[in-house]
C-alpha cells in the first residue's frame, strides 16, 4: 500500500526531532540532531535531509510517504519559511520546506508554526479528534495558539494567525513582553510568567512559603508546583491567579469562534487540576451567557514526549 | 436564464424588510411589514411568505430564485431558528427558516444573525469582495460582528460564534452590560455606549460643551456627532475614547485571525474621520508587530438603506 505514513520534523532551538509515523499516531522510526550545531543553514538543510532520507527508507521508500509536515517557531504555511525567529541559528526570512524539498525530492512538504502543529496533531490524532472548531493554547516558555474552525487552521490573510499569547489581557500597569508591549496573555500564563508571578508575590508580601528557601531569580514553575502540591498557600494562589487570567483570556477567545474545547498543550499542563480548577471556574464565570458550559476544556491527549513530531507529521497528511 | 436572483428578508423589531437581489446588488424589487403587527407567529410567516411570493412573481417565478437569505437577531444559521429574540414579539426558539419554507415551497431558505449577514453582503456586493479572511463589525444600537476565516462565516460549534460586541474590554469597573457581566465592548462603543460615555464626562467636568444645552439622558450618538463636527472639545475627547477603546479590541481580534481587513457598518459610522482616525491610530499602536500596518480599517460599501437586506440575500446564493 503507498502513502500509508508520514514524517514529521519538529524543529527547536536546541534540538531538531523527526520521525516516521503512521495513520494511528504511533512513531515507526526516528531520529534527531542538534539544532545549534549547524550554523551554516545549507550544512542544517543537509543533515535534516539525510536524516529523513535514512527513516524514509526504513520505512519502505518515499513511495510511502504521503507528505513531510515540519513545525518551526515563526513558521509562515503560505510560503513554507522560518521568518524572523528569535531562537534558531539562521536570521531574515528562511525557505525552510523548499530546501528539504529540493533535498529529499518527490514528496511534499508543508511547515507551520508549533502551536499550529500542535493543533493539527490534536485533531488528526489527539483530543480534538472529530471536532471542527477548537483551539490549541500551548503554555510553555511563552504562550502561543493554534486555532481550528470549520475543520480548518486559520491562518489568516499572512498566514501568522493565532498569536493568542499576544492578545493584551491587563491595560494598566501590564507586564513588559518580549513582543514590546505591555499585559500580553504570555507574561501571566507561560511558565515565565508563573515564576514571575511567584517572584511578585514573594516580595510584595510576608507570608511563609516554602518559596522563601530558593533564590528569586532561579525559582521556575516547576518549584510553583512543587510547593503547591505540599499545600504551600502563595503556592496555590499563584495558580489560583494564572487561572484565572486564563478563564478570563478563554471566555473572550469563546465569544469570538465559539469552540467545541480549548486543549491545553506544553510544560504548564503538568500542574493538572492545580490549573485547571481555576482557569474552569474563571471561564465559566466570565463567559456570555449563551456560550456557557458549552466549551470543554482539556488536557493535550499527545503522548508529552512524542507531541512535536506528531504535529508536525499531521501536517503531512494534507500537504501538496 | 433560471437562478438569476436571490431574496432576502431583514427581520428588525419594527419592521420586516424583503427584496429580490441580482447577482451585481440591485434590490429589483422590494415590499415590507410590521413586525409588531404580528403578535402571532403563523400570521407573521404568512404575511412574509404572501410578500415574498408577490415580488417572486414580480421576478418571474420560483425557477429565478436562487434562494431566500433571511437575517434576523439572534439567528442560528445551524438550525434555521430565532433563539431567544429580546427584541422580537415570538418568544423561545423561532423554527422561521423551516416556516417560511413550508409556506413559499421550493426554494432553500438559509437564515443567520444580522451581523453575520452584514458580512456575507460585503462579501458578496461590497467592501470585501475577493476577501478570504475579515470581520465586519456592526455598530449600532449594539456592537455586532460577523467573521470570515478562509472565505466561510465563523459559526463556532453551535452557530453563534462571532459575539465581539461581548469580548470583556474593562476588567475593572466596567460599565454594567445588558448581558449581565461587566466592561463589554458594547457598552463603550455602540451608539448606546457613546451617549453614555457623553454623560459620564458631563458630569465628571466642567468644562463649557454645546451638550451641556441637552437633557443628559437624551443625549444620542448623534447629537455628539453635531458637537464634534461644531468643534466641541468634550464631544470630540468622547470619539477619541471610543475609537481608542475599538482600536484595543480590534489588535486583540488581529492576534485571533489577522484578517485582511475589518470593515464598519451600522449607524455609528456615520461619524466617519471623527470615529476612524483614532480607531486607527489606537489600532497600530496596540498591534502586535508582525501585524502592524497590514489589516485595513474600512467603512461598509453597501447603501445604507438597503444593506440588511443586501446582507440576508447574499445568504440566498448559498442557500441549500
Amino acid at each position: 500500500m503507498e502513502n500509508k505514513y508520514v514524517a514529521g520534523v519538529d524543529i527547536g532551538g536546541t534540538n531538531t526531532a523527526y520521525g516516521i509515523v503512521n495513520a494511528r499516531g504511533d512513531i515507526l522510526y526516528r531520529g534527531n540532531i542538534k539544532t545549534k550545531n549547524y550554523p551554516v543553514l545549507n550544512d542544517y538543510v543537509s543533515a535534516v535531509s539525510e536524516g529523513l532520507l535514512t527513516i524514509i527508507d526504513q520505512a519502505g521508500g518515499k513511495k510511502k510517504i504521503k507528505g513531510i509536515g515540519i513545525g518551526a517557531p515563526d513558521g509562515n504555511y503560505f510560503n513554507g519559511c522560518i521568518e524572523y525567529a528569535m531562537n534558531l541559528p539562521w536570521k531574515g526570512i528562511v525557505p525552510l520546506a523548499g530546501l528539504i524539498h529540493d533535498k529529499v525530492g518527490e514528496i511534499p512538504v508543508s511547515l507551520t508554526n508549533d502551536a499550529n502543529a500542535a493543533a493539527i496533531g490534536e485533531m488528526t490524532y489527539g483530543a480534538a479528534r472529530g471536532m471542527k472548531d477548537f483551539i490549541v493554547i500551548t503554555l510553555g516558555t511563552g504562550v502561543g495558539s493554534g486555532i481550528v474552525v470549520n475543520g480548518q487552521l486559520v491562518y489568516g490573510h499572512d498566514g501568522f494567525a493565532g498569536e493568542l499569547g499576544h492578545v493584551i489581557i491587563k491595560r494598566k500597569n501590564g507586564r513588559l513582553c518580549g513582543c514590546g508591549r505591555s499585559g500580553c496573555l504570555e507574561t501571566y500564563t507561560s511558565a515565565t510568567g508563573v515564576a514571575r508571578t511567584a517572584r511578585e508575590y514573594l516580595s510584595a508580601r510576608n507570608e511563609s512559603s516554602l518559596l522563601r528557601d530558593l533564590d528569586p531569580d532561579e525559582i521556575t514553575s516547576k518549584d510553583v508546583f512543587d510547593a503547591a502540591m505540599k499545600g504551600d498557600k502563595i503556592a496555590l494562589e499563584i495558580f489560583k491567579f494564572t487561572g484565572n487570567m486564563l478563564g478570563e483570556a478563554f471566555a473572550n477567545f469563546i465569544a469570538f469562534s465559539s469552540p467545541e474545547a480549548i486543549i491545553l498543550f506544553g510544560g504548564l499542563t503538568k500542574a493538572g487540576d492545580l490549573l485547571m480548577n481555576p482557569i474552569k471556574e474563571s471561564m465559566e464565570r466570565n463567559t456570555l451567557k449563551i456560550f456557557q458550559g458549552k466549551t470543554q476544556l482539556l488536557f493535550s491527549q499527545l503522548p508529552e514526549s512524542d507531541a512535536a513530531i506528531l504535529g508536525a507529521s499531521a501536517l503531512g497528511w494534507e500537504a501538496k
